[in-house]
């Protein structure tokens, strides 16, 4: 199968997975799962979960054991960009081209929802009959948490103020759960330790270099296309601020280079991921 | 020893385990360490891992295996307080007599320091030596999430208009974690399934008269002693406006005797548990 079918895929694979074991209820408080599954359901790549299933597959895993892990790195980043677009944080009104989650439930029920899914994440890969269930929310609360996701937030509210800290800034905010993403299919696979380190470090330039590429496309990207107003990182310092374009896109092949180079090793079983890596640097949304 | 002075001693236990065990960091992000410490060291009761703690003795366990589960009951408590008193949720000012975390830290880096405890929660269980810590985690996401904890939120913000939903409210916000506490003690413990149920219904009869107590409070506490403005719920339908003051109380008295009554099989070894029911319901904080 060529990339672009492949990718086809693995993308409806993922959605019927999210469709199973997304969040689901009634009783009073029932409106909770309509606004998760109103962020769920809207769009996106699906790159973490994609990521996490294409290395279960590389190591010759059981899809089975990564389906429920697959789905909680999803509600993880689902709840983050809820609580990241409240007035509070980014104070953004859409998302993918439609009102964000507080636009239409408000703020209070945003940020429940994000709570919700983040604690459902945890529910998610306990509940998975993979034995390293224990092993794989223990890696998804550090690379989400504090010293992860959580605390990339906190530098991109306090604003990068050099280039140290901007790749700081992405390496946890963005780049950590796309890790985690790489981290959770190799233990779904009980991949060795070396194997994990090596698709954990793929994950971390991938990372990286998607990040830069979000940058290049919010200066020279197309609005409709985007689903948001292009320059609306504006007032955030960014790799095109601190590098200029021409640098920025030398730095994005460089880095991406070097994701493919990592996992080069396991020859055309990585093809996949290779090719995910250049669609995703040369993405236009 | 009597019972305030092993509640003294409980309490000094569970400080130090939080003060052992609670986020530590440094780096750019680091104010957010700050954040989530000023809120977790800022009193309160630490009903949750007590419970927990005497629950595990009272079924011969080793303190070592409660110690995370302990402090991760009082991690989701803590990020509940915090996001609870955020400008759209409650809007409050002051928490235990001190400015609530919003109000020192700013409003986005208390929805962050919320999640990041959130997260840090299952962190903590899933660090436990308990062999039983996934099963744990599994009963903490489900007790404060939507179902639990995070869904009493949600009616909490719709507000009760009969009891029927009141006491639903009740059970989910305040009493699912209460719950959890009971039954995490429980599994620390590798108590048998017949003592699990039995405490986590001794725990939910619990939650439920803490609450009504909580209400009682509200309209006839003292502001000083409380640490919050007398009749801040106002805007709430709490028991006392459904039961008036009279019944509310009977009822309390009534939930605090079945509460009590299903720990009685256990002899002299609940005393501590019973003695610990009282002391809340005649609290005056």
């Amino acid at each position: 199968m060529d990339f672009l079918n492949q990718l086809k895929t693995d993308t409806k694979i993922v959605e019927d997975w999210l469709f199973e074991l997304s969040p689901k209820g009634d009783g009073y408080h029932s409106i909770i799962f309509e606004s998760a599954n109103y962020s769920i359901s809207n769009g996106g790549k699906r790159i973490r979960p994609i990521l996490a299933m294409e290395v279960c597959k590389l190591f010759g895993g059981d899809l089975e054991n990564v389906k429920h892990f697959a789905c909680a790195l999803e509600f993880i980043h689902t709840y983050s960009l809820i609580h990241d677009d409240l007035p509070c944080m980014d104070n953004d009104d859409l998302r993918r081209g439609k009102p964000t989650n507080h636009k239409v439930y408000g703020d209070a029920i945003a940020v429940l929802a994000g709570d919700g899914l983040l604690t459902y994440a945890f529910e998610t890969v306990l509940k998975s009959p993979c034995h390293k269930r224990a092993e794989a929310g223990l890696c998804l609360a550090k690379l989400s948490g504090f010293d992860g996701m959580v605390g990339g937030q906190v530098i991109d509210i306090k604003g990068a103020t050099d280039k140290e800290m901007l790749i700081d800034l992405h390496k946890r905010k963005t780049g950590a759960l796309i890790c985690a993403g790489a981290y959770l299919g190799a233990l779904s696979a009980d991949a060795a330790q070396k194997d994990i380190d090596n698709v954990t470090q793929f994950a971390e330039n991938l990372g990286l270099a998607f990040q830069i590429k979000d940058d290049l496309l919010d200066v020279l990207g197309d609005e409709k296309t985007l689903g948001k107003p292009v320059g609306s990182d504006m007032d955030k310092q960014t790799f095109v601020d601190f590098y200029g374009i021409d640098k920025a896109t030398e730095k994005l092949n460089e880095i991406s280079e070097k994701a493919k180079d990592i996992i080069s090793c396991y020859g055309d079983k990585s093809k996949f991921l290779t090719e995910l890596t250049d669609y995703l640097i040369n993405r236009n949304y």
